[in-house]
């Protein structure tokens, strides 16, 4: 086993990267790699088996734990957003700097953009024989489209609302004055957090509600011989899993800090000034 | 990045509500409008998509994480009720002060209100097509309404019960003599408890249990167009889970104290007493 | 609030009880009571609702968590066994007395009993109408039956392995010398053991498993008019369920100390010989 | 009792076996059995029921907490692998003794054997009935069959693709530089992995991505009279599953290790040196 350990060792040297945003880029990377593997897979086992394997709660449950597991992938190293819109949020509260919200953003696209070509390749030859069978492409596996009902306004409000619900929740989540959670449980908290999101408001169009989750996917397929029409169907709905979820991050982080947020971190703040101005006084009365 | 810091840090300053009670009843009502907002969407989802996009069990699974969420992002600063009967069980015994119970219950319900309305916006579009399609408006997503099969005698008792039975769990988890939860879990315990109420309760009238949660809700939809059917309905069943719950609140306190919360408070105080006397004794020997 | 305080400290005094014995029974039957209340409340759920409220799974679900909220109401006062099958498995192994088996057997029971009369009773009208409707009584729901392709030995195989692999699991989780679980989530584990068989052992006859949560519901249901044939159904099936656990018991006792128990107990039992070897041979040097 | 604690005392010492690879080998033995006997039991109910008493999340969540339970079982003893693939994976890192691959691989697929054999038994009757009614033997309880739609080359791949899935998640669990789970949580976090790789890639083929799992049962098949056909079946499909995962462990491992692990170690490398360098310093200094 020695041999074995002085190899291995060398590997791991010569293959260490040592700047912290390359590192903390690609561990977004394969975070949102997994959560889009599992979770595109998971609609594609629905579709593709036509109920057999599947069910829109198993879905969810999919979606939920693979945020989870992408999480505790990358945590450690990159927080584990997975998502532009929770990046968006850090950045918005000043607790992320801007530079990295490009990075992020560029980095989550590409790792579901991965995860998606994963589960194409996977299903393959299910996806040939739903293609034939039903005589269209099951596209919803990928990037979600809005329902029959669904006009683009309320699509957009569902949107803003779904990451909005999102952010509050991840806001508590990670508050530094509010930690409700038992250090290390904070990734399976956000997996429930998507879990329930998916489990109310997945009706409409499909709970995206992160920008990255929705347009790698979609880029892939149309890359993959699936056309322009990924982009044009339901009158060009790409935009708005794209743009409404910066809205509702914005709501979110407003509606969570006006509520909640501020409140504790002034009493914080209020604590630590109490306590400075008493160590003043006894200072003065020692020196007296 | 600074720039952004001191502005951030102003609107903080400028936002901070001193008011303790004041900051207690916002933190429930956003607890509580997060609660009803998953919850209500699940139902909401469930029945507009006619089955496609849900179960009951994820109906059950939505209220159940959704009251775990709703907690984690008030419970630090509120302690997490969402539910009036929940606030009731602690003023009877003595561990809230009476005048919580009515803030908290008004908030409680605004909260409920709002988490309607953004559901009943959500699906604003799906609504209009369901009741197009179906002649009715679908009343079960917002408040509970009772069964074919129900008399209002057994309805009653259904309320009585179910909230009997929420009382004593949540009595077991936040017993300061009894405190069987690792610290930080109770929320998800409290989940647990909704969703195992929900798989068990839920068939006779849709498992209220909280007067805050069908009482907002139900005025909301009364306010949007739905009239004041909502409230006549079921033979003005409305009123049931308004006042059951806390006929089973009761009872819920005094089964588990009676059983279990007497006895080990008890004994903690006959330890106490002894280490005092022992204390005692032991001074008048020194004294000697 | 004052005389709240006064008046509630006297009823706590009046109403202690000091007896252990006693106390950790009606532990017991409070935490049986609430796996029966909501187990059977599920199966009801699902058989009266005719699935629209239901699936197997939710009662899968429903038994698990609902052992999980007993254990964690009980758990602390009497350990939370909830099944005679488990006192006995810790009688045998010599961790409580036997005296222990008598009165917790005989207090599961009783919980079991009035779990299943408060499910009677919340769905009193439900079922005066399944029976109208169906022309049959629901039996199902309170005790188990076996499934039309089983034969009694086959049942009574099932019964065993199941309560034996309940058995190795429950000793894995609460083993002195290999506690796999944090502090404090025992019941939670426990919970997902029930939930897993009921997942894979639920179809033959409806996984007991547990002679009280069977016998309990099943008096009751006799005593509430349903009369002797739940005790002659299935060729006298009731028998199996009471006797068949309790051979699993033994075998899932031996099975898991002749694998892993006895093994890490003598390790154990090693290291503590050694380090007082050690420490003899150190005095021999200081005396010397 | 003192004459019971005698006897169990007595029986302990005379069973308790000292050779640690044996007891690791027993172990994993046991707790591959209870991954089997609970997950091909979840599949024998979903199938001899014909779908009353399961849905195929049902299978997911009993394969997936089955894992979990399998390592509280034997995690403390044996590390609790249940899967060649992943001792293979630690193998390969230099984190475990090659020779303890093949004694697991044994008793990996020994405990595999054993829990079909379980299964086999508990549902005799059903299988005789399914048999009879349908014409044909439910193969898919106890090993995996592709799909229909699924060529050989697909089907390799999504074996290769399922268990790098697993490996990258495991790994990232188990990391000693990226500990993202709380202690005693490891065995929870895996079951999940493996619900979500049953959620998104059961559709294929059954998700084996174990080759102990997929044998163990296939020989117990084979051997209890359903013949050669077990292994001939879908054009030698049984290969598949021995085979691939082990290419799926070694490009999980590389993934895992390149994107993420070999930076983490790195970094905790660079950290250690510069202590010891500032120490070689200050020694320099104290010395002068």
């Amino acid at each position: 086993m020695g041999r074995q350990k002085v190899l291995l060792d060398k590997i791991a040297r010569a293959l260490q990267i040592r700047n912290k945003l390359l590192r903390q880029g690609l561990a977004e990377l394969l975070g949102t790699l997994i959560l889009v593997m599992f979770g595109c897979g998971a609609v594609a086992q629905l579709v593709l088996s036509e109920g057999s394997h599947g069910i829109f709660l198993a879905v969810n449950l999919a979606f939920g734990f693979a945020a989870t597991l992408g999480i505790l992938v990358c945590g450690q190293v990159s927080g584990g957003h997975l998502n532009p819109a929770v990046t968006f949020a850090l950045c918005l509260l000043g607790r992320a700097k801007w530079r990295k919200f490009l990075v992020y953003f560029l980095c989550q696209t590409l790792g579901s953009f991965f995860g998606a070509g994963i589960i194409f390749g996977m299903y393959y030859d299910a996806i040939q024989v739903y293609h034939k069978k039903e005589g269209k492409l099951p596209f919803g596996i990928f990037a979600t489209y809005p329902g029959e009902h669904l006009s683009t306004a309320n699509g957009f409000f569902d949107q803003v609302i779904g990451t909005a619900a999102l952010i509050v929740c991840i806001l508590a989540i990670v508050d530094p004055y509010n930690n409700p959670v038992p250090q290390g449980l904070e990734a399976f908290t956000v997996g429930f957090t998507v879990l329930v999101i998916g489990l109310s408001m997945g009706f409409n169009s499909g709970y995206a509600v992160n920008p990255a989750r929705d347009l790698g996917p979609r880029l892939f397929t149309s890359m993959a011989g699936w056309g322009g029409q990924v982009f044009s169907m339901g009158n060009y709905w790409f935009l708005v899993p794209i743009f409404a979820p910066f809205l509702g991050t914005i709501i979110g982080v407003i509606l969570y800090q006006l509520m909640v947020g501020w409140h504790t971190e002034g009493e914080a703040r209020d604590k630590k000034k109490e306590t400075e101005e008493l160590n003043v006084k006894l200072n003065d009365i020692d020196s007296n």
